[in-house]
């Protein structure tokens, strides 16, 4: 056996995503507490604003971030409510303050979900 | 124009969704808050155990009820979180302590997700 560190619980990681989250920080997010072949999913209405629905794995969640860094004028803010956490499941809700690309600025509300295996996301759900 | 009653907000569709999930009164909470259209979804996973992973309107939503009611040999109690309250969509989570035919009893827990429009449920989404 290899020395490793040790398993995150899900609140570890609930109590971790909502500080990254609350700093806008959704990358570091992604590199600390996410499985390598995590999976992202928009609702079905999002492919009408050409997202994917479905991502699957780091690179292609990288390159999902970019997409949204590239449609953001600015960033102004986020709030995120303090989670709720179930043995392999957290949620919790965000209101995003941003101006889009050639757009007035927003407010922004999601329901957020992640599931959790072995210490790691397995997945994250957006619903707005 | 006909009379109508007042559209309820979502925070008042949360409120009574959570007071109805205290008692267990599912099928109430379909009846009173839910469009006739509603789609109600569970994990992929959930395939493997005989359930429809998606099933869209009240009849179907009735029938999964029926599904579920008719594997349940006891059911002890159920607590529920506070729901978070987005404008379209509303998060809580659930502990079920039920006792399924053939199984020990046994604790379930679960996130719950909904959708709003127009002053009615038109989804429910459940992770475990």
């Amino acid at each position: 056996m290899t020395t490793q560190a040790k398993t995150m619980t899900t609140q570890d990681i609930a109590n971790r995503l909502v500080e990254l989250c609350k700093q806008g920080q959704f990358h570091q997010a992604h590199a600390e507490l996410f499985d390598e072949n995590a999976e992202s999913i928009e609702p079905e209405s999002a492919a009408q604003m050409g997202w994917e629905v479905k991502t699957k794995g780091m690179d292609n969640l990288k390159k999902k971030g970019e997409q949204w860094n590239n449609m953001v004028e600015e960033f102004h803010g986020i709030s995120v409510s303090d989670p709720l956490v179930t043995t392999n499941g957290i949620t919790f809700t965000t209101s995003m303050d941003v101006t889009m690309k050639g757009q007035p600025r927003n407010s922004m509300e999601e329901i957020c979900v992640y599931q959790i295996r072995n210490g790691k996301i397995i997945s994250e759900q957006f619903f707005y």
